[in-house]
């Protein structure tokens, strides 16, 4: 079902509003776990794998949170759907890529969800709209819980959930917010920001995480530590520190408005003017002309748009997408005019 | 009364529609004229100018042509109205930038008037829309005529008319058209093109002639003999080789966008989405947006704008008309500003 519909409104993770939604655009939790007595999901035999699959998937069904979900086996599955799924956050980019058996299920509100056989054997995950990280926390824990009372998993008492990857070793977990931040990006602040951050144990990423681009001023901040430190603690700290973070792109939009108004709408409008207009538009510029959108919208410089429209672009323009919505494969360059007409259409009726 | 109305319909040689002004906006024709018994004006004394100026006033104030013109002493007015009048083309730069006495006469049509005290003593000029020099040389030899009834011209049997630069000796005429090749230029066929009207004896040049840029792909192309040809011949060559040149762009235009009509379509809707949504805006880069638009319009991609509006701004964006318009002076900043309002409101209700 989730394959079935390209629309922007299941999306609830970036559709629905969420606390500090004008700059956190979603806060989201994973956490990695491990069957006990089993090689993890790279090193195990193709048997072994499926048994561990079998076992997990079985325990997932079980759960009552995760009642009502899709169950999507991977490899039976065309790229295409592959990189829909990515572009809804529900799979990371290591299960888009992988070839072997694997698998992810999908809450109705495709705020909840988990991937079996990724390189752990589950990671479960939510998604929530805006900066909502406890509430976050309060679903994952309870969903890892009802796991928790059917596995056995791989945990040592001095080191805490065990990982294939030792990054993730301890808690095996991961938070992270989605943010968008261009008025640091345009002050220059940015680059001081992203040093203090890293000394709080946090680190900045494009909004795939590692080794996805910084594009359109958006940035994901997620916690680097997973040792020797509690759930709660992280979460906690990544509240605060993006609170401090929202709080220091105001001021630097407010700042930036003070000193240079009528530069600001001019950019803003400039922007409008090209996402309204243009008959081609890549991904790339796509976001580059959003930042400065989201940014009248927030500022309140722009009033005709609205985040909603906004969000439903940002997402409903990607590759995949385009494509799903299509209801057919398309070229870069087909994509780029389609992209083109979805956003004039959507941008309609905002006068300037 | 010129001064005082800077409106686009006024300024007949661009507001009313002529031969090919798709391509053509307007055709110009002066006429070196000088008395004899006077040495030229930039070597005559005050004294001597003051009374050629006052012979030259008279003769042109008892032309039935000329009858309800405005007479505009120059040298009373502000840099301002001055600009102006060199915006509307009523007068050349050195007009514009001269301290001695001299004067212009404006038709009310603002498509016939003269210039006194220029370098030479007169210069007669018509301006009309389009490509229509046949008409402009009806007119001009018509109300060189009555001034030739009237005045003792400095005239050579050898040599023809003699003039203060010795490039404009002969005929003492110059005829342009000011020309819209954005195909020729994207094609690269420009400079052969520029190349093979110099061998027919004609020259290139910026809108405002000798010395002026060329922006937003406008050309003016003009005569460089004045000696030892006759008027006519001069007029059918200009005549025939700007309609082989219109003849050539819109080969040029049609292969182009035979060959790449989505680019072209993204280029000129890019194009009226800045123009229509920016909030400030040079004169650079208006000219340099006007240009698109125009082919748009003249290519038939671009139906949901007219020519007229696409004049209007053109010539009411310039920095004189825009601070006429405002009724005071304006930095080239706070022009920025009102020249983006200007084109915004007039571009409104164009959909896209």
């Amino acid at each position: 079902m989730i394959l079935d519909d390209p629309g922007f409104t299941t999306c609830q993770w970036l559709s629905r509003p969420g606390p500090l939604c004008s700059h956190v655009l979603s806060s989201r939790i994973r956490l990695a776990r491990n069957v006990a007595g089993f090689p993890f999901s790279h090193w195990a035999s193709t048997g072994e794998l499926a048994k561990v699959v079998s076992i997990c998937s079985n325990a997932l069904r079980n759960c009552r949170l995760l009642s009502g979900s899709e169950e999507i086996q991977l490899e039976t599955r065309a790229a295409l759907d592959l990189s829909f799924l990515m572009e809804r956050h529900q799979i990371s980019q290591e299960m888009a890529h992988g070839q072997t058996q694997r698998s992810v299920f999908v809450q109705s509100t495709q705020t909840l969800g988990a991937m079996v056989a990724e390189e752990d054997h589950i990671r479960l995950q939510v998604l929530l709209p805006g900066l909502n990280l406890h509430e976050a926390w309060h679903i994952l824990s309870e969903l890892d819980e009802e796991l928790a009372n059917q596995l056995n998993y791989a945990y040592s008492e001095r080191l805490g959930f065990l990982t294939a990857c030792p990054t993730n070793v301890g808690t095996g977990m991961r938070c992270s917010v989605m943010i968008h931040l261009p008025a640091l990006v345009m002050t220059r602040q940015i680059q001081k920001m992203i040093n203090a951050v890293a000394q709080l144990g946090m680190t900045i990423r494009g909004p795939h995480g590692e080794g996805s681009e910084i594009k359109g001023n958006l940035f994901q901040i997620s916690n680097q530590v997973t040792l020797g430190v509690s759930e709660l603690e992280t979460i906690e700290k990544l509240y605060h520190i993006t609170e401090q973070i929202v709080d220091s792109e105001k001021k630097a939009a407010a700042q930036t408005i003070e000193e240079a108004e009528e530069e600001i709408q001019d950019r803003v409008w400039r922007a409008f003017g090209i996402l309204s207009s243009a008959r081609k538009l890549t991904s790339k510029e796509t976001l580059e002309l959003l930042s400065p959108l989201r940014f009248g919208v927030t500022s309140g410089v722009l009033k005709e748009v609205s985040l909603d429209t906004l969000n439903e672009i940002f997402l409903c323009t990607r590759p995949a997408h385009l494509q799903k919505r299509a209801g057919k494969p398309l070229d870069s360059k087909e994509r780029d005019i389609v992209r083109a007409q979805f956003i004039k259409e959507r941008l309609k009726g905002a006068t300037c």
